[in-house]
């Protein structure tokens, strides 16, 4: 089967996965409740829940403690995004061709379900608690699931992305997009594989070595990204192109080229990989979805 | 000693152990931190904190993870302020006669600050389990943090409020309004008690009778909130009255008017009171701040 197809497949499992997670809409906080669920089923292909699981899968862990973390860690990238589109951030009313949540629930509720989502992702992944009180793997998964969601992990990047903006292009440096790409990007992914080792047993080795690939992965993920943005075409990628240089960001590409960024994928994807099958275990699903990822054309 | 004093005693050793848990103001993300810290040395008494340390003492509670969670509910309590301060909510510019954290980081900054403190609440609740990994009674505490805090708990009460706000006081009901009380004000120092008896070993029916105790001071405290803007003076409070009535704003009072008001907030202190008593032990400092809480003259 394709990577493609295997992709989609996924993704509708992961998808039935959250549909049981979701709260009911009902009560007199009925509007938030389905402001939250509107924003989580907007789509996406559920790619950090699936490195979460594959990670878990390599590791042969056993706990169902990780459903409620797939979850959860889905519904963190959610609330960012639901934030990151508000007017007084990224100011965007459509997203995946539908409207953002402000833009249908308006700005107090956009803001309330993306604090709800991010409040319920820390609710479900404690509901791992209550079925396995005495597994201590839980505790520290939940140590990391707050670690890389905030201001040392993703929401620091967000931060210091907004400001880099702010101040205009002259301040960015080679260093600070490192910074920003890392957390903002990064963190996440790295939370996703990290938490599958731990649930699954892995050892303290191995979990590094698993944050190492999920940085590099995260890492080649946004250059590529900014390699698109240059390089793609609108019909391909389902949104306009040349949109970084239009809103004078300053990327990896604007810095050092595309030959050079071209190079940096290949680098941190082949570094990546090589980690990965030092691994040994099946890695043939990961390998060639951490391919996918990296090399993807949209 | 006047309860007021031994407050201002107890809050004042709450902020040293408050500072020991704020983040150091480095690195790319350096503004979002100092706007975090900005908003908790805002001030205020740190009832939550207050709470739950002397509910865990008087279950002699001995574990020091109830520090971690102190921190954690005065975190959430704060990231609670700086959104509901935010121009698409209340849009207040000042708060206990300080800038308010947008006001002086700018929007986005006050959105990603309130993320970072609720992150960093959970972030800081889980350095609990480093310390004592076999302690089921921090997963329990933790599990009720999220759900206190999130759509079930103050997010929801919020959302309710929001929306009641928009429709309009038409559709205010009494019905509503206890909802949105029992919510938005309740739950988080139901949450502070709460968490303080688990952490203190409290048995499951001692835990009821303590969630009971504080939804009774809540909707009191919230109601008594309501008096003091038709009865207090401007003096007295340090804020102007007669706002809810300026606003529009449906009260508890507004719709049960002044004297059943008083009636309810000395019913349920007397409620509350009784059911404290019922459960032994050293309950005079808490008497005493439930009785000041409720009948406060500002």
């Amino acid at each position: 089967m394709k990577i493609e197809q295997e992709i989609a497949v996924r993704t509708e499992q992961i998808n039935a996965l959250l549909e049981r997670y979701l709260p009911k809409e009902e009560g007199f906080q009925k509007t938030v409740l389905e402001a939250m669920n509107y924003s989580v089923r907007a789509g996406g292909k559920r790619l950090r829940p699936m490195l979460m699981q594959e990670t878990f899968r390599l590791f042969q862990g056993t706990t169902e403690a990780v459903e409620a973390f797939m979850a959860a860690i889905e519904l963190i990238h959610t609330y960012s995004l639901v934030h990151d589109d508000l007017p007084a951030m990224d100011n965007d009313e459509y997203r995946r061709g539908k409207k953002t949540t402000h833009a249908v629930y308006g700005e107090a509720m956009g803001i309330l379900a993306g604090d709800a989502l991010l409040n319920y992702a820390f609710e479900t992944a404690s509901t791992a608690f209550e079925r396995e009180p005495d597994n201590p793997a839980i505790g520290r998964a939940f140590g990391i699931l707050a670690a890389k969601s905030g201001v040392y992990g993703m929401v620091g990047g967000q931060a210091a992305d907004v400001e880099a903006g702010e101040a205009g292009d002259i301040t960015m440096t080679g260093e600070l997009l490192d910074f920003i790409y890392r957390l903002k990007t990064g963190a996440l992914l790295e939370a996703s594989m990290t938490i599958g080792a731990v649930l699954a047993g892995a050892s303290q080795k191995q979990q590094e070595v698993i944050e190492q690939i999920a940085a590099k992965v995260g890492m080649a993920f946004q250059i590529q990204d900014d390699i698109l943005d240059v390089t793609g075409t609108q019909e391909v990628l389902g949104k306009p192109i040349g949109s970084d240089e239009k809103n004078h960001k300053v990327t990896f590409v604007t810095l050092k080229g595309i030959e050079n960024s071209q190079n940096e994928v290949q680098r941190l994807s082949e570094e990546a990989i090589e980690l990965l099958l030092g691994l040994g275990g099946e890695t043939d699903f990961l390998q060639r979805l951490i391919q996918y990822l990296i090399h993807r054309e949209k």
